[in-house]
């Protein structure tokens, strides 16, 4: 099964305490590497596990609050030091492009490969990105600023062989291949293997949504219906939750509610406030209403 | 004596390797504390170092390449979600008012206390800060882009007690504070109690000077001749010399040769590229010039 799974570098809110990072995460799926939001130090953190930040093809940010993106300069930075010279194309707010150009005009940086930069559109559902194997979208959030959310989804997946009418009917070895694609094949002596009968329907393809930083509102359910997993913020305690909605923030209660209402598999919180040294409450909150509930931990990958 | 040292949160040069972090320092001067460039990272750095960003008065910034100054919009928002309501007073190259503007603007930020800008001027000595107690001056380094050296350096030091004479004249007590300020007493019986006599100068101002980024240069030797403490760059070793002259940089033999040069009393070196893992050859290479060098540590306070 191709590999799917998700990084947290960063799972702190606004102000970065108690060794938390600000919001940032490497999606990898099938060895190909996505950076979702890019807070301060995200390149540090990348080093710290590990990541090769070249190999990240793709940046996607959710809004312009610095928590979210003040990472961003200095590695796009840095991997121009490093010498990178494939793509990199940067998913985000269209003013972002403005505040990226004005700070490499001051240091007098030319990047030496090409950074292509896709404005996205706050208001709107869009699909931004449409591979074969991957298809990413945005969705409005509810939030202070101008706030997306993330969809990832994989592609259909290949059809399984029928093992056991595969064995009955005897297929020739070299068939199977083109069985699993759909094929009917026919042997020499005019016996027909028909790939209806001799495979099962691939898995449902999985997928990821990544929901930071919003008000909870059933506007951005349709959106992340269904998903295998779910990254939701949950800065406050509920007892917070007037605090919550004055900020646009969600608590661990009703990043709960959410994940229930979306049929979600598993959830995953984040994006904690400094006031919680410890995370535990958060997390019992939220299993209290949803019992598949993990807290997202900086330096563990988390399977979708 | 006050107290007068300076805390590495950052000596790495611009792509930060090893668990090492871009360029910032605090400076303590008698408890007021000072910010040295800002990197980014620099608000976590603070945190591990348990340092409160919101004690920071004044924050001086070099030049406008990211491993500088990308932490600083960081730090100043935390600040503001922490309550910051003490002005803030920060000296930089002009278009980072526009940076910071652009960034606050795109973020819906209104900070709640006063953060003043002092522009700095990369073409000449200029004093930026004169107080009684302290004097910051800047002047021109020669790098790629417009940068600024720092100076630091204490004001005049009280007179202390010629405690010998004192005893010998039997001064009485009363006396003795005035005659430290400069001031000749006069007791009832007229007999007359000479400060010149009776008291030794103070010991010589104490001085710090940064110098980052920039080649080996005698343009600002001046500028930091005499100093207690020179932190200079040192980005390579000297068979990098090219290199060095080529990205405006100076090799660890160079600021040993500088801090010989200007008669400093002790030299740290920081800024190390990201190709050094082990550092020790830095530090040989310098104190074959210059014995009394230091390699600076993060996390490490260094007296002044």
């Amino acid at each position: 099964m191709v590999r799917f799974e998700v990084l947290i570098l960063g799972n702190s809110s606004a102000t970065p305490m108690y060794g938390r990072h600000p919001t940032s995460q490497i999606l990898n799926f099938n060895e190909q590497l996505l950076l979702i939001d890019c807070g301060e130090g995200t390149q540090m953190q990348l080093f710290r596990y590990g990541i090769r930040s070249t190999r990240i093809s793709h940046i996607f940010i959710s809004h312009l609050h610095g928590d979210h993106y003040l990472g961003l300069v200095g590695l796009l930075s840095s991997q121009h030091l490093m010498g990178r010279q494939s793509d990199l194309h940067l998913y985000g707010p269209a003013p972002l492009k403005e505040i990226l150009d004005l700070q490499f005009k001051h240091s007098d940086t030319r990047l030496r490969y090409n950074l292509i930069f896709h404005p996205t559109n706050p208001n709107e559902r869009a699909v931004i990105l449409d591979l074969p194997s991957l298809k990413v979208s945005t969705f409005p959030l509810q939030h202070r600023i101008a706030c997306t959310g993330f969809r990832f989804e994989e592609g259909v997946r290949p059809a399984t062989l029928n093992v056991e009418e595969v064995e009955r009917q005897k297929v020739p070895t070299a068939f199977l291949k083109l069985l699993k694609r759909g094929v009917d094949c026919v042997d020499k002596k005019g016996i027909v293997y028909k790939a209806a009968e001799l495979t099962l329907p691939g898995d449902k393809p999985r997928s990821y949504a990544f929901c930071s930083d919003t008000i909870m509102s059933d506007a951005y359910f349709e959106a992340i219906q269904d998903v295998n997993l779910l990254y939701h913020e949950s800065t406050f305690l509920h007892d917070m939750v007037d605090r919550a909605k004055e900020t646009f923030h969600t608590t661990s209660r009703e990043a709960a509610e959410v994940a229930k209402a979306v049929n979600a598999k598993q959830l995953l919180l984040g994006h904690y406030s400094a006031r919680y040294r410890d995370l535990q409450p958060l997390l019992d909150e939220s299993r209290a209403v949803f019992p598949n509930t993990t807290l997202s931990e900086e330096g563990k990958w988390f399977a979708i």
